[in-house]
């Protein structure tokens, strides 16, 4: 072998080649050496066996979201680990405690290995953060100009207290209305690399499991009603979302908002408006009055909860409709994201 | 408004647009209007929460596969039905009873809104055929040129028996194998409609849920061993992985294996090796060898079985082999599928 051929021959064997799809050898090694070691997960079976044995009595709640984010490496995250805390998150939002996830890949023919290496990486650095286990997944591979990079699907189990029943349904007029943190940080984050500009310091993407912040939060109050984390479409959306489930108005209060100057001043140069900015590592809770201040403070404790707000409160009408209540003193109607304000967030 | 933009309005709303993937207004239209009640589902919640009580002491099987085939629709079946089954059987090699799956849709910008409508209803109908219910799911869109119409990811769980283990590790020298029916028709499909050939009469994809024959199978006996549904890399690369995981040697006969005519020389002319051609509605059973004979009474009984036949049996060595006897009287060693014979298959 001469030595291009040789050269040839290494890269070759650091992308992603369509034999790496077709169920063969090539697709066999890769699972062995490369996704299953590197995802955590010892066999990697067409379908986990798992036992619940110690949650019996429990619900099981079931979630699943797929990740197209670009570019995949962000300031503060990546498509691995956006993919294990997206999906640990809205288990999470429903009380469940999240116990295991399925990784299905999608990935383009070409792909350097070492793009892939570093993305499991970050898949198994995010599952033991949160306290969760990979225990199935599948690899698909696209010919060249049908994919883009890899896309990433998790699916996730968790158990539920059948005691807990989180929906807009329970909303009640007076609840009071809390955000667990800064708002706007990963659209941000993502749309500066998309562009190409960096802020000084770095906008980074909130990204993070809620998992332990959700479990402090249900051990001092049952008087949750909903809690949802706003991802794409914003704050604003899933407001407005809530809103039009439950049948109550939604008023919330400009100035109470968290958001951080760095955050506002990339908004203004970005032309985004920061209440539709995706986020990926914030909750909104509604809770009964009473409880509002004591749970404020157990969320304060929490390092994901540490900028948590109380935002606004829930009035009888009008039904379904978001107010803003502006810091000039206006009154604004927040309606959902109406278009592709931030394609390809998450 | 004149004419042509009136078309051109037309046009839009019959097409998947960037904004239908943002989380906004856009998003929650095409889920409220065509996934959700098109894939059977009401609300199309981000967790699920199911009441698993009836299966008390059961655990739980989890599973996951993206479905990337190309074309998406092809003989016998498309993508819809495709990720429906293919999930569903998973479940069931483990000898699980699927309940519930997870839809995650990744369409690209301009996907025809009718082909979509298409692959939900297909959706729709292999879930009410299998006795599943699709209770959570996502929607991405990527731009145009950054996928390929539509990949969906299916995850799926169910329950199994406490004391029901199917693993190659039980597989012992004397067990029968057991395949439920044709094979090569999925793969010989997928290549004629990729290709522009037609046969006549078609050779249509065997697409189909399996756990119907699985579960009369375990009803007449829990003497069966291991099961697997040869996907991708076809009954080849099957055989091969359980020799190697089980660490015995496993010996097929070619004159026992279900094939039809037409497949057979659709693979001729394909330039493809059945044994290597994927299926997506058959298994391979291994079987204590006394209850063989009545349990393949038992397979042929269903409808998905009407072809089983027992195909080789189980040596102790050479230890990870597995041998073909050839009709002619020699003896084929059988290797894994070694690089990219059918690319996007399922």
């Amino acid at each position: 072998m001469n030595r291009s051929s040789q050269k040839e021959q290494t890269e070759k064997i650091q992308r992603i080649l369509l034999a790496h799809g077709s169920g063969g050898k090539a697709m066999h090694q890769l699972i062995k050496t490369t996704i299953g070691p590197l995802a955590g997960v010892e066999v990697f079976n067409d379908s986990a066996v798992v036992d619940l044995t110690d949650f019996n009595g429990k619900q099981i709640a079931f979630t699943t979201d797929s990740y197209v984010v670009s570019p995949i490496f962000f300031p503060g995250g990546d498509i691995g680990s956006l993919a294990v805390n997206g999906t640990v998150n809205d288990l999470s939002m429903v009380g469940a405690k999240p116990l295991y996830l399925s990784l299905g890949l999608i990935i383009e023919e070409g792909f350097p290995m070492e793009l892939l290496t570093r993305v499991l990486d970050s898949v198994k650095e995010a599952s033991a953060r949160a306290g969760v286990r990979v225990v199935t997944g599948d690899t698909k591979v696209v010919n060249k100009g049908s994919g883009d990079g890899i896309f990433i699907n998790t699916a996730g189990i968790g158990v539920v207290d059948k005691n807990l029943n989180l929906s807009p349904m329970n909303v009640m007029p007076g609840d009071v209305i809390i955000v667990s943190g800064d708002i706007g940080n990963h659209g941000v984050a993502v749309m500066a690399e998309r562009n190409g500009l960096s802020f000084e310091p770095p906008v980074m993407s909130d990204t993070r499991p809620l998992n332990g912040l959700v479990e402090i939060m249900l051990e001092h109050t049952r008087a949750i009603h909903v809690m949802r984390d706003p991802t794409r479409g914003g704050l604003a959306t899933t407001l407005k979302e809530i809103a039009l489930e439950s049948g109550v108005c939604i008023e919330i209060e400009e100035e109470k908002l968290p958001i951080s100057e760095q955050v506002k001043g990339a908004c203004e140069l970005l032309g985004l408006d920061p209440l539709y900015v995706a986020n990926e590592g914030i909750l909104v809770a509604f809770v009964q009055k009473d409880m509002s201040k004591s749970l404020l403070e157990v969320m304060r404790s929490h390092d994901a909860g540490r900028n948590a707000n109380i935002i606004g409160d829930v009035k009888a009408s009008p039904s379904g409709k978001v107010l803003l209540k502006t810091k000039l003193g206006g009154t604004r109607l927040v309606e959902m994201l109406p278009g592709e304000q931030l394609p390809r967030i998450c």
